[in-house]
């Protein structure tokens, strides 16, 4: 069972500085979850996220259940025999793939969306994969086509096959375009999925490679204040030994700052709180002022594959590789880094492999940025422990 | 300046064991020179390179003006500043792509066809991007379509700014449909070019990042013995300090060999002898067994990034990854194998990466292959050390 222990408290904020023990590992906190959708950080391998300093990495349910099966992986010790990355996982549970691949398709919308009373979904992106009842979530495989069915249940099974350490339960993640009826009404489900969940994971016990899996809860509600306490207090009232916050997160930047004081203001304060898909430079110092403990987040790393390169030493935390600036610079892609990219290979270098399509690029471009938010969140610790504003952090910047 | 030094020889053969001295390191023979076209090896790092025990690349001329242009790389430091890889460099000339790009369209075949009297070419697989004349090769560009001419002294020019540790001069590569009178007309006047170049290497000591560069000599003639016996006297007349051996090879394996011990038996004993473009696990224990002592070959990473994971453990030395009796399969590749692949991930996990087109997929496949390369042409210097017949080298098969 994983285990959470405060060790330092920032004074003047609710950060806060903690050791998550989980049966593989423990992570220190507060933490940046590296994405591995289908099992592995795209274009890395396990000896590059050891020598990044990656502590802990987050799997997807729907994705890994489809291909290869969640079967499949179980048969090889789950994801830890798997995948070949023997410490800490995260498993999300398809919640998010209920919104992505459902309502955000219709809507045209991600979890924070910039909208007005009286707006309407403006640009709908396709048509929904996704048919939700009571009982759970039917999808359109994105593999095959066919049809598969996620209830609250199969996804805890699915989960204790793939034995990653912090599981969580299926719920709805709802569009910010969603009215406060629907918001309501999806999130009384999602409460009733928990319990539903919490109960199969207490049946299926032995299940699957990992005894020592921890099961968190999901807190849902949008940007309404009442809904986010509301269900903030009930799924608190649930015990789960963890707790994520999932979106939607309302219109702006300062909406999800909201939606996360109201949440964590009704959490045990003794428990890891996680924030669900967010991962920008700033959203992470503000979200660990309000007392998060951990983030995960696809975007540094997509960001790579796109040639936007994480840096501190610009305004916004970024380059663009392939600007033609960069053809004949010699430096690496940020001065101090101690990445294995900055080591060896001139900004030139990297422009070149990247305008031409080279698989190498992938990998050179991603070891820096995932190292990048390794080394914002050990800055953020830093920070926690010495007492410093978190906007020390970031020496160029003002948050 | 290049030094080659002959160590041991095996008795029975012309196999002989030597070292490669060049300005950024010293090349144990027989050695497989790993491709990497545009400046790495795809898919790689150079942590990769070193950690596989990787000696020696060779990048492609024709590519690397095109994109990003020898005078980018050249202001970086050459090959060695610009991509981090600090050991040593081959450059080939584009005197391939004077093939590839030109009459190996048109006539829809590579360097070894299986033709026969009569035959004419059967499946043009586009039109030429190429027009010959004495003064050199006008191509199209792959990158925009623009027109560029690579004269011999151009491409010396080229390679001075590249600055690989061995360069080779403009050839042209004719194509197993050339009938005699064309092969005969094409290598003398890669005779005419090849004394062109020596002149322009001469007259251009001092330009660029490498002084300690080394041309070699290309023998031409296709598969006429009279004519390879011709080129390589007329080549090794001219005194270059290594010899490439270029296509075409013929219509078969056997023509191959063929062709490369007409060639050997006129190229002097003393100097190393490079085989471009062939890299097949018995062509290279063929082709050492007659002397050659370099090899360059972009088969073993196209096959990785292809699905196919070469082996000692399996007839035919390969295994196809996404063959669904690995769906379960927690061996790694090849049991004994030492590479970062074997030792880490189950051949489960690399199918599933594979069918997902997951990323990392390339790279752990890559390393296996590369790392089987080195392997096999370690086993073979062991082999020509300990006078053990090169057949042993491979244990499961009869060569």
């Amino acid at each position: 069972m994983s285990a959470f222990r405060i060790t330092a408290r920032a004074p003047g904020s609710a950060a806060r500085l903690g050791e998550l023990v989980t049966p593989h590992g423990t992570i220190r906190t507060p933490a940046f979850v590296t994405v591995a959708t289908r099992g592995m950080v795209k274009s890395l391998g396990v000896d590059d996220l050891l020598s990044l300093g990656v502590e802990v990495l987050i799997g997807n349910t729907y994705h890994l259940a489809l291909r290869p099966g969640a079967e499949a992986i179980g048969a090889l010790g789950g994801l830890h025999g798997f995948t070949g990355w023997t410490g800490p996982w995260f498993t999300d549970s398809g919640g998010f793939q209920v919104f992505s691949l459902g309502a955000g398709k219709i809507h045209g919308v991600g979890k924070i969306a910039p909208i007005f009373p009286g707006d309407v979904p403006m640009k709908p992106t396709g048509t929904s994969l996704v048919a939700l009842s009571e009982g759970g979530a039917r999808f359109r495989s994105v593999v095959d086509g066919s049809r598969v069915f996620f209830s609250p249940e199969e996804v805890i099974r699915l989960q204790r096959l793939l034995g990653a350490d912090v599981i969580l339960p299926l719920d709805e993640c709802t569009s910010p375009f969603h009215d406060r009826a629907y918001t309501r009404a999806a999130m009384e489900r999602t409460h009733r999925w928990a319990e539903r969940a919490l109960a199969a994971f207490e049946r299926t016990t032995g299940l699957g490679p990992n005894p020592g899996q921890a099961l968190w809860g999901i807190v849902q509600g949008g940007a309404y204040e009442d809904l986010r306490r509301r269900s903030a207090k009930a799924i608190a009232g649930m015990g789960f030994p963890g707790f994520a916050i999932g979106g939607s997160l309302g219109r702006s930047k300062e909406d999800m700052l909201r939606v996360i004081e109201w949440t964590v203001d009704v959490l045990p304060d003794d428990r890891p709180r996680h924030l669900l898909g967010i991962g920008g430079v700033e959203d992470i110092l503000e979200a660990v002022a309000r007392g998060v403990d951990t983030f995960d987040c696809a975007t540094p790393t997509r960001l790579a594959r796109n040639g936007v390169l994480l840096t501190f030493a610009e305004e916004g935390f970024r380059i663009a590789i392939k600007n033609a600036r960069f053809a004949r610079d010699d430096c690496p892609v940020e001065e101090g880094c101690d990445c294995p990219t900055c080591a060896r290979y001139p900004r030139a270098f990297l422009r070149h492999l990247s305008q031409a399509g080279e698989l190498s690029y992938y990998r050179l471009a991603t070891l820096h940025n995932v190292r990048f938010m390794v080394r914002l969140l050990e800055r953020v610790r830093a920070a926690v422990v010495t007492g410093q504003d978190l906007s020390a952090v970031l020496p160029l910047h003002r948050l």
